[in-house]
């Protein structure tokens, strides 16, 4: 299970702007839109993917992140085969 | 483009352990293995998939991770497709 979670468009996000701003400089001239975020992976036990899926949305909503100013993306994997939503 | 910077298996990573420790107490006991990471989201361009996979995987050596105790998954997107290593 992976979540990333970054900050929603319109929240500055000084960390991808000094990124952008430095990459030029160090020979990358075609990289643009750097927006930095967490990512955070997990294992979860859930009898099927709708529980599982639930209770990642849950956490996401309660603990991982700050729905004010940040959205999370959840990819689900299921063994070793990935499913994205 | 989305690069995902994850400690490498066996390397510390005290905050993914704090989020695992605390989440039964919050009420999720069937979480396990939580790892932290950076995300970082970009767009580049670039003549072909290839070209924007090398200038990428560059810039993961250079600049967005340490090799020595990091690893990068880089996922690539052409347009609103996402297509996954």
């Amino acid at each position: 299970m992976l979540v990333e979670v970054s900050l929603r468009p319109g929240i500055a996000d000084p960390q991808g702007a000094t990124i952008e701003r430095s990459l030029p400089a160090l020979g990358f001239e075609r990289v643009s839109g750097v927006r930095t975020g967490k990512a955070i992976r997990f294992s979860i036990d859930a009898d099927d993917e709708a529980g599982a899926r639930g209770e990642v949305d849950e956490l996401c909503r309660r603990f991982l992140t700050n729905p004010v100013i940040e959205d999370a993306r959840v990819t689900l994997a299921a063994a070793d085969q990935a499913v994205r939503r």
